[in-house]
């Protein structure tokens, strides 16, 4: 009575729900490295709610716009905004075509490893090292240096390229919101041509997704070459208020979902709470010492102040990376109780 | 030995292979407001390159970026600016709150249809226009008298409402560039709310693949009521060398695909052809006075000379709106032969 063709259709079921369902249901599984506290549990509560075509929260999916800082929130911003490492590797590299530099501030400091005159040089020095190193140039050369530096460097204390030290939860949750048709998008402080150079591979956050500070950029155009130049004047201060101004100046819609880490996100997390419907503001709060930084009120970067009191009192989802986070960054093994 | 199943089973077959057939493949035919001209030719034969995988000019769909002008590209911009003729009505609509105006130019000219005075007053006149009309509310606000107005005002010429006169045959090409995965832009010099007000409704266009003029904008917070101001402060004039400018900006990708009709176009379409690959270069000639209007070297609005000459040099594709288009607006009836 055996019938080998009704064995193989066995085999096949059993293939079909004993082998795939498992595999669909590792699929469905959104945000394994984030423990299931309240933090993920808020996440999945707010995209099931928008999602739910019968619900009384939906969102049709070209509105669902999510808005993610960079610094601090995407990947780490110790010991200092990484675009900074990046410009001050790019004095050194540059030095022998300025040999003034040798005797000017704060060009020298850099050279000469100087943190004390670095410091005293302040923020015009600061802004004197972004303007000899982020303008004077094409777009295209600028982004040729981005990437070159991308590959090469190496963070001070984990020896990571800095395209590693990105924050898995982080990326599960953008892979989570985009297959729940979602438009992740950057707005962040760093450049957007700087954060553009790595933003589509490292996040899969396509250039026209990346909103940052832009400096005035001019068309030249010559014997049937065209370019565009970047100028060292500021066009856009993409931090605090002017977060708010871009997003609504380049999505034209305001979000429902915004996630930062800093008191420079604060105007964009009430911006995106202002709008109706159900929405979702979130903070990353850097506790964790031993596996990435913990700082806040008092950091002189990545500040968390005022929008933590903000975040607290309205109720906003504050993520704890050390108790939240099972896994920083890609490179972690994954940890399965929760890290005190 | 009739049967009745086999009847109805060809009778399904002839639904499917009958009906539907040509259904399918009239949805395959691109472009049918297109006369058999050679501009169709061109744009189809671009697009079946740049999407076929296996051939030599394939480019990926992320990188399908198509840029298109609005006044006098997408819809028509006489015998004004559309956008002009709505801060002429805002004027008139909102004299009673400014009893100054009655006395003041440009105003007073506005006001009283002085076409003389108007002119006299120059661009100055028309920014102290802008600036009362578009500025000093909120981005919300200036969205809704916008779309007020669109619904509601009527052209002198063709008592339509603006929103219908739209070029049927660019329609088309953007569905068909849409169908082929390409990114539709709007990259024009009018203002970017102003345009975000019909683009998604009339072009099938979202408010973030819209680039206009820009005005300086403020983040306003008080007792969690949240809003973005719109000043009178230009932040960027999205015409002639601010076109290019405005798509590495916002887009950060150089198109493959630009279109326009002046010369505010030029840069674009120079900034476009610079790039590697296969590219589309167009322009709109307004060449039909009896079913729009026909204007090109001399016209004050619109006016297309050294784009035309390095169009016609460079050989770009030059839309003859006579001769390649059978219709013009949705509400035309189709045209089966050329118009001569």
């Amino acid at each position: 009575m055996t019938n080998p063709m009704l064995h193989r259709q066995r085999f096949g079921l059993a293939l079909l729900f004993g082998l795939a369902m498992p595999l669909l249901a590792q699929a469905s599984e959104p945000l394994p490295s984030w423990n299931d506290s309240p933090a993920k549990k808020h996440i999945i509560e707010f995209v099931e709610a928008v999602t739910d075509q019968s619900g009384k929260d939906f969102v049709k999916p070209a509105e669902r716009i999510a808005v993610f800082d960079n610094d601090g929130t995407l990947w780490s911003e110790q010991p200092a905004y990484f675009e900074l490492l990046f410009a001050f590797d790019e004095v050194k590299r540059t030095a022998a075509q300025h040999p003034e530099w040798k005797t000017t501030q704060p060009f020298k400091a850099v050279i000469e490893n100087d943190h004390k005159a670095l410091a005293a040089a302040g923020m015009d020095g600061i802004l004197k090292i972004f303007a000899a190193t982020h303008t004077g140039m094409t777009t295209e050369a600028f982004d040729d240096y981005a990437k070159t530096w991308l590959t090469q460097a190496r963070h001070p204390k984990t020896g990571k390229p800095y395209t590693e030290m990105i924050f898995q939860p982080m990326l599960e949750m953008l892979d989570y919101l985009r297959s729940q048709d979602f438009k992740t998008y950057i707005v962040s402080g760093g450049d957007t041509g700087f954060m553009r150079a790595f933003a589509e591979k490292v996040y899969g956050i396509p250039p026209e997704q990346v909103i940052g500070t832009t400096f005035v950029t001019a068309f030249e155009y010559k014997d049937g070459k065209a370019s565009i130049v970047r100028t060292a004047k500021l066009a856009h201060n993409d931090d605090g208020p002017g977060k708010p101004v871009s997003i609504d100046s380049v999505i034209g819609r305001r979000p429902i979902l915004a996630f930062g880490n800093s008191d420079g996100d604060l105007q964009m997390l009430q911006w995106t709470a202002a709008g109706p419907g159900k929405r979702f503001m979130g903070l990353v709060h850097h506790t964790d010492a031993k596996r990435e930084w913990a700082y806040d009120r008092q950091s002189d970067i990545g500040r968390l102040d005022k929008a933590l009191d903000e975040a607290n009192s309205r109720g906003w989802t504050v993520v704890d990376m050390a108790s939240d986070w099972r896994r920083i960054y890609p490179f972690d093994p994954p940890v399965t109780e929760q890290v005190k």
